[in-house]
């Protein structure tokens, strides 16, 4: 018979389905979608040379006078930078103008190259370039919540193949994020401790459902994921905001998350993905009862009326199988 | 400059993204996926003929002598109907059997028949079906939640094509459905009104999102929607669960949904679409702050990083243009 599982942290319901369960293998993706095989494309915004297709640079990492990571202005912004956090109520009609960010990080000059196979001095570069911008950023009085995310391959949203990420800044509290900010406090109040860590002291006390460990970080599929393969990185120590991380511990997640994003690329070739860095609502301060994570989403199933209606997913894919299979798989080298 | 909205029902906020606005003509699906061209497939389960393929029915609607609806039970349940609705709670690990029922009904016999095309009295039939399993189920005590649901299409997350809804009732309360209750209760506390009735008034009195209206129903896009043309059908008496439909409320619900459907059928050209019936759960009675409503959702966008990390949606399609465009598809007879 089917499970229903409810994760800590989200409060969410998940269905981990046995009679429509599929094996590891069935969710490969067998490389349906083309990546580009040129290091170079001649219309493409992101490669070198057509860099005046892209507005002015906010940010460039550069080596021997050729950039490594820029930081453009998505051209397409679903936020804006100029302008006034205003509010306009009228009756149920709220209203406001789109202020914020929205930004793209082109991860690399190489237009074929791919997040899973960079190296991991690279890696972390991004992942500095991530906290510098975050960091800024957050200091606008008018932005309450930053969030860093990735889509990687048209399942999962993207419509340029040159490897980047986005930083998206909005001026509202997010509701799903203010529901768990407040049942995060709620755990603490009840119980004195930040949830996450306790999920995170469990899982690895269970230790089935953990895909791989660093010094710094754990990565693990949730018991209760709501996909398969959605997989959590975790830092050990407790932290409530992302541009909090030291040094040694970005080099340490660049280490866990090219670990990881390889797993996903060789077993199940090279998937169309998510990533997301959750982290506390800029106005917090250091927060003891939320913990900042990045989460990983893999596009091998989706979300039909069941879900749209209810809120609650269908996990073809027990969590202890996928996480199994992902220890399991052998990486080159 | 993109404006951001914030819907009071499910106090989601979305940007509408002038800037990277589509025109309603571009989501057009331009029939991408093939849709059945022959009125019987010798492996369809759900054809006449291949009954066996199915297990018993549970319902039947017939006319001389050949079914016109049927209710089978799904083949690879998410939830099922034998087994005690239990908890099992070890610390932050909370699981227990997904009792419940999963239901597909079979909306006509015809393989190649399309929801959008059907006659007026075929679509109550189908309904009818619907209150009536809905008003059965809701009397077993282990059900909290029922969802009705239909997935037209690939893209909704169908993989079988003879046209077909399903029901799901979960022994839970899901999370997003236990949080709009508590809102919806929390604005009559401080308002003395339904929300919904709220939102029906003001939208009607507005005009420019309504897409068509009938003697007890009104199709609206409403205000802060999702994703482009996302239309909410609302009953204009106040009524909490589905079940307390009337007859004629019945027969009219078949002839707005149809007309609907056929807008967006010949307006998007056949999209898949995933449509939803919103109820109060089944453990409430008469519910003086909730409303039921059935939902459209053409899946024409996605959901990306940003949709994914937030639980905020970027929305190319201002609310106001999908209306008016829907309103002025023009329908053959």
């Amino acid at each position: 018979m089917s499970e229903l599982r409810q994760n800590l942290i989200t409060h969410d319901w998940v269905i981990i389905a046995t009679e429509r369960a599929k094996r590891p293998h069935d969710f490969q993706h067998g490389l349906r979608h083309a990546r580009p095989k040129e290091r170079r494309h001649a219309e493409c915004p992101f490669c070198p040379g057509n860099e005046a297709l892209c507005t002015e640079d906010i940010w460039r990492l550069e080596h021997d006078g050729q950039w490594l990571v820029r930081v453009v202005p998505n051209k397409f912004p679903a936020l804006t930078r100029l302008g006034e956090r205003k509010r306009h109520e009228d009756g149920i009609f709220r209203h406001m103008h789109a202020v914020g960010y929205h930004e793209v990080i082109i991860e690399t000059p190489l237009h074929n190259a791919n997040l899973a196979l960079m190296s991991e001095e690279h890696l972390g570069q991004i992942l500095r370039v991530y906290r510098g911008r975050y960091n800024q950023i957050r200091r606008d009085e008018r932005v309450e919540s930053i969030i860093i995310f990735k889509n990687h391959g048209p399942d999962a949203g993207s419509s340029l193949q040159h490897p980047h990420s986005q930083l998206a800044a909005t001026p509202v509290m997010p509701y799903q994020i203010r529901s768990r900010l407040n049942d995060a406090g709620r755990f603490f109040d009840d119980h004195g401790e930040c949830i996450f860590c306790r999920m995170l002291h469990d899982e690895t006390e269970r230790a089935e459902r953990i895909v791989t460990k660093s010094a710094h970080f754990t990565a693990f599929i949730p018991y209760a994921a709501l996909s398969p393969f959605h997989t959590w990185i975790f830092p050990h120590r407790h932290s409530s905001a992302f541009d909090m991380i030291a040094d040694e511990e970005i080099h340490d997640l660049a280490h866990i998350l090219k670990d990881v994003l390889a797993r996903m690329y060789y077993g199940l070739r090279d998937p169309d993905y998510n990533f997301v860095i959750r982290s506390i609502p800029t106005h917090y301060g250091k927060a003891e009862f939320f913990h900042w994570y990045l989460t990983i989403i893999p596009r091998v199933s989706m979300a039909a009326g069941f879900e749209l209606g209810s809120g609650m997913f269908i996990n073809p894919s027990p969590p202890e199988q996928s996480a199994a299979f992902l220890r399991d798989v052998a990486l080159p080298g």
